[in-house]
C-alpha cells in the first residue's frame, strides 16, 4: 500500500498516541474537579496549551481548543455580523468558503499558481470589510499565501480609518491546517489576528484542533455552560486529545528542518519520475511558493476519478481534489481560480507526501500511475 | 485510592479504547475520501452510529455526532430565536441554563427531591414556548424528571396551536447525559423531539456526544464546510471517538439491568453506613426517583468544601456539586431550588458510585467521611 493523501488525514504519531493513553484511564479525571488528581490533569491540560502555543509563537491564553479547524473556522465568522463584507481567497477549502457565504463575501483572485492577487486584494478591501480570510496554504496545491503583506495592507487601513474616525473592526483570520507541521507558523511574523490550527494534519489526533485570538479580538461563544476556555467554547476539555496534540506539533516542530528537506528532494524525484513516464502530465503550482509535501497535477483528456479508482487496485491511495469536495462530485473552484479548463480538471490529482513516504513508495507509485494512465489511455483510443 | 465522582468523569473502559485503537494508525483515512481504505472507515463511522442510536431507540440518521454534551445542547438552542420563549427546569446543568440565558427564559419549579412540579409546568407553558429542554436526570442529585408527562403536555399544547392555527413551533428536549448507562433512555417512550447524549460519562472517551434529532425538527448548524452529518455539523468526522462511543455504550447497555442492581444495593448499603457513623447527616432526594449510583447528601453546619480537601488526603476523592459548577465557586441553583438553606447547601456532598466501585470501597470511603466529619467538629467546638 502507498498512500499518498497526507492533506486529507494523517496517522496518530506514536508519541502522540502514547502521550494520550494515560488520560483516557489514570488520568481520566475532570480538569475542573476540586481534588489533587484532578488539579493535576488541569496542570496537564494547560501545560499542553502551551506547548500547542509556543510552537505558534503565542501563550495557553491565546488559544481557544475547539474540535477541529472547521469549529474554529466558524467561531471566527460567527462573531462577524451577517451583513458585514468578508473577503476571502479563491482557494479556501469549503470550511471557510460555506462559512463566509453567510456574510457578504468576496473572493480575492489569485493567479495561475493560485497566490493571491494583492492588487485586487486591494482594490477589494472597502471600509466596509470587517473580516479577511486567507488561508496559509491552499488544501488542493499547497500554495503558501503571502500573508505578511496582506496583513501590512491591513494594518494600513486600520490606520485609515483610524485617523477616518470610523469604528468598523477589521480582523486578519487565516486557515493555517494544512502548513502545521511543514512551516514556520508564528502568529506575529504571519501578522494575523486569528489562526486556525488542526491536530489531524499533523500527526495527532482527530477531533481536536485550536483557534489561535490576537489580544485585539472579542468573539462570541457558540457552546454555552461550565465557561471552559475563557468562556468562548464550553464543555469539559478534551484532555487526551489536547496532549497529543501538543506532542504530535512538538515533534514536527523539532524536526521542521529536516522533513521539509527531506519531502523536497522526494517530491522533484517523483516529479521527475512522473514527467519521463507520463506524457502531457502537468504540475499545478511551483514549488517555489508550495509546501513540500504537495504535487498537484493534471493529465488533461483522462478522468482522475477512473485513475483513482484503478490505482486503488493496485494499492496507490490519492485524491482528486480536497477530500470533502471531492465527496461531494462538485467542480474544485480552486482549481478553476487557476485558470484550468475543463479538461485540466477533470484530469487533476491530488498527491500529498507524508512522514512515512520513502524513495521506494514514490517509485512504485510513479509506476503505477504510469500503468493507470496508459491502460487508461489505451481504452480511450480503441 | 477510592473515587466517588463518576457523574463528573468516567475512565474509558477497556473495550473502548481497544475498538477506538485501530482507528488512530491503521485506518485512519479520512471518511470522506474515494478509495477503498477510506470507504471502510465511512461504514465502520456509520455503523457506530448506527450501534449509538439503537440503544436510545433511532437510527444512525438521527443522529448528529458532536464533541460533547454541551454543543449537543449548544445546536439546539441555537435553532431557537432570541426573542422566543424557553422553559427549563429549575434542576438544570450550566450549559442548558446558560444557553437558555440567550433566549426568553423562564424555569419551571421543582419539589423537595427535585422533580419538576408538573402543574407549574402547565401554567409556564404559553402559546409563546418553544422550546421546553428538562434534563433526563439531574447532575447533582440524579433526580428523574418525568419526561413522558412533560410530552403529553406538549402534545396537547402542539395539538391545541395546530387547531387554533397557530404556527409556532414546540420542541421537546432533554440534555440525558446522565441517564446514560443508567436508564433505559428511548427516544419513542420518553417522548423528546431531540435528546442529548455523551460519551464521558458512559466509560466512553472524553470529546465526543451526540445530538438525537427527530424527524420534526429543523436545527441550524454553527459550523459551516464539508457538510458532514447532513450538513448540521461540518468537520472531519471524529472515527476513533465514535466507534469507541459505540463499543461503551452497548457494553453498558447490554449489564444494565445487573449493573443497576449493584449499585443501588451498594447506595444503599453506604447510605447505611453514613447514617450510622454521622449524626446529622440528610439525604437528598428520594432513591425512588434517582439514579441507582447518586448518594447525595448534606451535614449541615460543615464546611463541604473542607472535608472534600481533608478527603483528599485519605485518597478519598468527591465533590461538592457538579465540577463545572463547583469550580467557579457559586452556590448551587439546584440546592437553592429544592428548598435546601443555606446552611445544607454549604455543607453538601456529591457522591456517585460507578462501575469501578466495590463494597470495600463504600466501606473505606463512608469511614473516611466519618472520620473527617469528626476532626472538623472537634475543631469547630474547640
Amino acid at each position: 500500500m502507498v498512500y499518498l493523501d497526507y492533506a486529507a488525514a494523517t496517522p496518530l504519531s506514536n508519541k502522540a498516541k502514547n502521550a494520550m493513553l494515560p488520560y483516557f484511564d489514570e488520568k481520566f479525571f475532570n480538569p475542573s474537579a476540586a481534588y489533587l488528581p484532578a488539579n493535576e490533569v488541569r496542570q496537564d491540560y494547560e501545560k499542553a496549551k502551551g506547548d500547542i502555543a509556543h510552537v505558534i509563537g503565542a501563550k495557553a491564553a491565546d488559544l481557544v481548543m475547539t474540535s477541529g479547524a472547521t469549529e474554529a473556522n466558524s467561531l471566527v465568522f460567527a462573531a462577524i455580523p451577517n451583513d458585514a463584507e468578508v473577503l476571502i481567497s479563491a482557494v479556501e477549502h469549503p470550511s471557510i468558503v460555506e462559512n463566509a457565504k453567510q456574510k457578504k463575501m468576496r473572493t480575492i483572485s489569485v493567479d495561475q499558481n493560485g497566490r493571491i492577487d494583492i492588487e485586487d486584494f486591494r482594490k477589494k478591501l472597502s471600509s466596509k470589510t470587517q473580516l479577511v480570510s486567507v488561508c496559509f496554504a491552499s488544501s488542493e496545491l499547497g500554495t503558501i499565501q503571502p500573508l505578511s503583506d496582506i496583513s501590512r495592507i491591513i494594518q494600513e487601513e486600520r490606520t485609515r480609518r483610524a485617523f477616518a474616525g470610523e469604528e468598523t473592526p477589521l480582523h486578519f483570520h487565516s486557515d493555517a491546517s494544512q502548513g502545521l507541521g511543514l512551516a514556520e507558523l508564528k502568529v506575529a511574523r504571519l501578522g494575523v489576528d486569528l489562526m486556525t490550527i488542526n491536530a489531524a494534519k499533523v500527526y495527532g489526533p482527530k477531533g481536536i484542533g485550536a483557534l489561535y485570538v490576537g489580544r485585539s479580538v472579542r468573539l462570541k461563544p457558540q457552546s454555552y455552560g461550565g465557561g471552559q476556555e475563557m468562556g468562548l467554547r464550553s464543555g469539559t476539555e478534551n484532555v487526551p486529545a489536547t496532549v497529543a496534540f501538543a506532542a504530535a506539533i512538538l515533534d514536527a516542530d523539532k524536526h521542521l528542518g529536516g522533513e521539509r528537506k527531506r519531502l523536497a528532494e522526494l517530491r522533484k524525484k517523483f516529479k521527475k519520475l512522473l514527467a519521463e513516464q507520463i506524457d502531457g502530465i502537468e504540475f499545478l503550482s511551483k514549488e517555489k511558493v508550495q509546501l513540500p509535501n504537495f504535487l498537484p497535477a493534471t493529465i488533461p483528456g483522462l478522468d482522475a476519478e477512473r485513475l483513482i479508482f484503478a490505482l486503488e487496485d493496485k494499492g496507490v491511495y490519492l485524491s482528486t481534489g480536497a477530500a470533502c469536495a471531492a465527496s461531494k462530485g462538485e467542480k474544485s473552484p480552486t482549481l478553476r481560480a487557476i485558470g484550468l479548463n475543463d479538461d485540466q480538471i477533470a484530469g487533476s490529482l491530488r498527491i500529498t507526501l507524508g512522514r512515512p513516504t520513502t524513495e521506494k513508495d514514490i517509485e512504485l507509485a510513479a509506476k503505477a500511475i504510469a500503468e493507470v494512465v496508459a491502460a487508461e489511455r489505451a481504452r480511450l483510443t480503441k
